[in-house]
């Protein structure tokens, strides 16, 4: 995998970034151009933008377009997350908390079924109309659901937390988290974004990235390494944990985080799965 | 312009870089796949393949997607060479002289006979059929046409040399070029390709690059960069040569080399060329 590519489209509150991969013995490399722009509701488009691509790796052919509009990104990210949630999260769970009402949260939440049986949801967002939007879509999956515009009060009653929103300033603040929370931070995917206070970051007892240069970069916790407030921390790739086989929380009083970047690895392989499928 | 990503594919004798653009102001940007896959030509299909896409700066969708199987890289990379020759070349040229027999080694021919009215041409090849059919084009383009598979020959005749090849190894060494000689390198662009060797590199007595950034990491003159044969050259940037409306050139008997890797703006505007015709 090259180092990602990233613009920036200021004027458009947008950003855009380009990821590749290539698994050697694989028949394709995998391009994906995957866009966010955030006043695209307003006009009636989805912030999601972007295709992926797939290319001979014998010949360099362009074998298949996928005008997936983010989708697949999407999806991908959603079962990273449920990965990471079988393991990180804590035996307990009374509530889940979303941060954020868009595609991710839905799709992520619809994942999270499968391996988390609890089924009480707390849900933050900035706008009335989401939360009432998305408390429907996540009542139809079976969640009795809580709407607030409190991240604090969702922290206090939430012993899983994903965090989905594309924010530049911290939602969720050190203090909110208890002991005993894991964290999914998948919004932050380019320099500047993050959604966790440093100084939360720094307080997490364990941290799992997807990739440590990344992250380290311009995932969720390098405003906390880049403040070097995470001299202590050891940061483990997931890959890592997955060849042990074993969970990565120790016990149920630590406050676990995963940050994830995404990798053009992942796009490799759901690209695999269509075009076999 | 974020860094070019690459990726390699030894067992296909392949590569591929992923370039991508956007200037201020425009209504779009643009990302493009380049592979060179050597092999192919004995596949019948051709060396270069990719495509270039356009999107909505405003909405991240896309616009565009060009299927010219490297066709628009090679036209932009033979216009680069085209100003490149009129900042560089000698007043007096006696023949040119072309290194390689492929696509871009024709366009580039095209395009510098209307800036160069010289018309005795050597071209140097592996192969008789490749520099026969060749000699054939160059011909019908009004060219008189000599063949060798010594690049020295080649050298000793010619005042303006174009390298197009995906060598990596060194075809022109620094006792081949006379003073008064402009070599204008298009070939290397990723790690490990080079078509001079780093002694003539240094014995350039000026130096011009489309991008210092990517010269020093993956161009012609990397090598000769990074075995510090360069701590007395100065170079320069075509952009910084073209602002200040001046030749390149200071007098005849100068050795001057061009290294063109290709910036992902030239493939934003000849998207743009290609969405306003």
């Amino acid at each position: 995998m090259p180092p990602v590519q990233h613009l920036l489209f200021p004027q458009a509150n947008g950003d855009c970034c380009i990821k590749s991969g290539y698994l050697e013995g694989d028949d394709q490399f995998v391009v994906k151009v995957s866009g966010g722009f955030y006043d695209n509701p307003a006009q009636g488009l989805a912030s999601n933008q972007g295709l992926m691509m797939a290319f001979s790796a014998q010949s360099g052919e362009p074998q298949a377009i996928l005008l997936d509009e983010g989708w697949l990104t999407a999806l991908r990210t959603a079962l990273a997350g449920r990965i990471v949630a079988e393991l990180c999260a804590p035996k307990h769970i009374h509530a889940i908390g979303i941060i954020g009402t868009g595609m991710q949260a839905r799709l992520h939440l619809m994942y999270l079924k499968s391996v988390i049986s609890c089924r009480q949801l707390w849900v933050w967002g900035r706008s009335e109309t989401a939360l009432e939007e998305y408390r429907q879509y996540a009542q139809e999956e079976g969640f009795e659901v809580n709407t607030t515009q409190s991240a604090a009060e969702l922290a206090a009653h939430c012993q899983l937390i994903v965090t989905t929103t594309p924010s530049r300033e911290a939602i969720l603040q050190a203090a909110d988290i208890q002991p005993g929370t894991h964290i999914t931070a998948v919004g932050a995917d380019g320099a500047g974004k993050h959604e966790l206070a440093p100084e939360l970051v720094a307080k997490a007892d364990k941290i799992l990235v997807d990739s440590w240069a990344q992250c380290t970069e311009f995932g969720e916790i390098s405003l906390a390494f880049q403040q070097q407030l995470l001299a202590h921390h050891t940061l483990t790739e997931i890959g890592t944990v997955l060849v042990q086989n074993s969970s990565f929380r120790e016990h149920d009083q630590q406050i676990t985080l995963a940050d994830l970047t995404g990798l053009g690895v992942q796009d490799v392989q759901i690209v695999k799965g269509i075009l076999r499928g």
